[in-house]
């Protein structure tokens, strides 16, 4: 009989925190669920003096990961330093040595998740990662358990909270992209650096996590198009009201035609769609299945509680396992490792979609049928066009939504329009989802 | 090595046919995900004649359960007859014989959980009831597994489709209860005999099991307060308009004090709140936990294939248990059996809430003094008030919203104003949740 489950926390920074408090503050509840308890036996952190406000037992916090990984009374790593070298070896060598990992490292997962799938299936050991996306939202187990009997069709999700913070506030107080960005600097909502999430990466990341365990397949995160949000307007915010639609950054993934598409783009919606009215730092996680339609989860997507909470739930799950025998009976990768799919990622160039284009012309007659007639030629229906403000001789927007158009002709289209010589900038272009035809 | 799972099911309603399609045409996917074929091995219903639109392999459907749990080639046991009496013979029949069990019935569980819990507990087996609550919204895990880190706090649940249909149905049309319920009924949304939806018992249900899991206590049905939608009206859901609010019929429960709240009633939501958006069959349940805060999930409430996605979730559980040796890993009702604590549960006239209070009332001087004079007397603040449409003579809806105030006082209040001369019916109570003083 097993008395006890021991965790060692590599990483002692926002989430190495949060997990740290849950299982001191919760320890009690946490040993009424499992029936034994789960102790925090180790911390390692370069920093072994900084107070980050919990009060650790004593001996535990140590400066160095590898007497984690050495502690024999370890029997669940805990991986939360991020990166890519460092943070790999530490799970590489945890699952060698026949421990369970878990970990938030999304980046990690998204460019080398094969490997380690492929090294925790053969040990035999759990890999958890629930915190990976969507910080506390459950939506790894939904994929991996709750909505297991389901083929899975299509995925959407707001998956990166600043960004999300940034265009809601964008949308309900009218300010521009940079002056919105500086806000949310200020009030704590976006890094110092804000590449990572403004620019749609960590979006990405995330993304591919979800729909290599959707589909039952390794996502080449190469081929994964990424557009950020830093090119969004109040132009565009106001056209996207106009039409009925809310302007989001999502990730997208589908099955379609027995390929994948995954991308990771600013995204109109319909604003009475379930995604459109997820505001601030809200994350919120669209799976739909075959047999259960669509299902939704959000809560918050960030913050050392919420992701500690997901952190915890899989060493409440791993130490479930070790009571019962049960490790590894959901396979890292959701699919059985020998039942997973090499399938084709669909360039970019290859998705249909609908089309917001906004051009900014110099207003002189003639100019909407050159448009018009350069759209035609490559195929590309329009449903609607407004344009406002005519100031003549001077440079106004057109805007259009398509019918569903191949990216390709629309990229020819634009080619040909960007060319011509009324054009003030580069047209652009935000893709259209949940409206048919 | 075990080379195959095999599954039984025990009644051929409408979820059971679900379940049969995602085994069938899923198969090939689900084995991809557990590693071994999950066979549906036989079903059993008195009819077995009627085409339900499934073709089952020749041989399975058979006219009586005993064969199902007789059948050695059956390892899990899937009860969807629904009732109590025989339903609960064949769960344990089925726990008895050491097999595990799966089951979407609500109403058993909420009078007879305890039973089964303890038995499928000393037993070792599974007892999965995943479709019992939100159809195919993987509610039950997120409680026993994402969120098995929290302290859970509160769950706000629509957790009935009917009633939600007709109040967002009474919103959006403007018509009144009784040709709404018409309107559902002939739409296919309601029952011929909708009691058990409209009259929030299905809801009360389903929360029993909800709070059980979250709380890890046992639950006394007969102690749940449940109140349906049958008297909400068209002025009710006007006036909650007016103040910003949707009225949703909502379970709720709620660990206060070291106590259980758990009530069923039509409840007034801000109209900006998550689940005050959520239209028609959809379900949607928040549950807050002390680490994660709030998390939200909403899908298709009912229908064959999403109690089936949820039932079918259930079996690859427990496949993946046997193949794993795990099975057991989370107890059946998410606490250690020995560990679950008899809390009290509150009477209702012990909680305290923010009321809507509608009295109907002859339209002469006096009046609203002699109403906030018997409030007041009870120790109960208006903290808004609304009066319209004077008619001297006649009876005009006064319309009260008040501070938080204990529902002893309210109730008190509401006897002694009921009586007043100038009251046309008895007054109508609305609780409001989420908002603050």
């Amino acid at each position: 009989m097993i008395s006890r489950v021991g965790v060692g926390v590599i990483g002692f920074g926002t989430v190495g925190t949060g997990v740290a408090r849950i299982l001191l503050e919760n320890a009690a509840l946490i040993r009424r669920r499992v029936g034994v308890p789960i102790e925090l036996v180790r911390i390692a952190d370069l920093d072994v003096t900084r107070d980050r406000g919990v009060n650790l037992p004593p001996g535990i916090l140590v400066n160095d990961a590898k007497l984690v990984l050495a502690d024999p009374g370890v029997d669940i790593v805990v991986e939360l330093i991020g990166g890519y070298d460092f943070a790999k070896r530490i799970i590489v060598e945890a699952i060698e040595a026949g421990k369970h990992v878990v970990t938030a490292n999304k980046a990690l997962l998204a460019l080398h998740g094969e490997e380690l799938f492929a090294a925790a299936a053969r040990k035999g050991v759990d890999l958890g990662f629930e915190a990976s996306v969507g910080g506390g939202i459950p939506v790894i187990r939904a994929l991996t358990e709750g909505l297991a009997a389901n083929a899975i069709q299509s995925i959407y999700g707001i998956i990166n909270g600043t960004s999300n913070y940034i265009l809601s506030r964008m949308t309900n107080e009218g300010h521009g992209f940079a002056e919105t960005l500086a806000e949310a600097q200020r009030a704590g909502y976006a890094e110092a650096d804000p590449t990572f999430d403004v620019a749609g990466t960590d979006s990405a990341h995330k993304l591919a996590v979800l729909a290599n365990l959707a589909f039952g397949t390794p996502i080449n995160f190469k081929e994964l198009y990424t557009e950020g949000i830093t090119h969004i307007t109040q132009h565009d915010i106001a056209y996207a009201q106009e039409f009925g639609f809310a302007i989001k950054l999502l990730g997208i993934a589908k099955m379609v035609e027995g390929e994948i598409e995954a991308r990771v783009h600013p995204t109109m919606l319909p604003s009475d769609s379930p995604l459109a009215k997820i505001q601030g730092v809200y994350n919120a996680i669209q799976l739909i299945g075959d047999a259960v339609g669509d299902v939704v989860l959000f809560g918050r997507g960030a913050g050392d509680m919420a992701a500690g909470s997901a952190v915890v739930s899989d060493i409440i799950s791993s130490a479930r396992n070790l009571l019962k025998g049960g490790a590894g009976r959901v396979p890292p990768a959701s699919f059985q490792q020998d039942q997973r799919r090499p399938l084709r990622m669909r360039p970019m160039e290859e998705i249909h979609s609908l089309y917001y284009l906004r051009f900014m012309v110099l207003d002189r007659p003639g100019v909407l049928a050159q448009i018009a007639g350069a759209l035609g030629r490559c195929g590309i229906s329009i449903s609607s066009m407004l344009q406002k403000g005519r100031r003549a001789g001077q440079t106004v927007p057109i805007v259009i939504k398509t019918h569903t158009a191949q990216e390709r002709a629309v990229q020819t289209a634009l080619r040909e329009i960007d060319r011509m010589a009324f054009m003030s900038e580069p047209t652009t272009l935000i893709r259209i989802e949940g409206q048919d035809e």
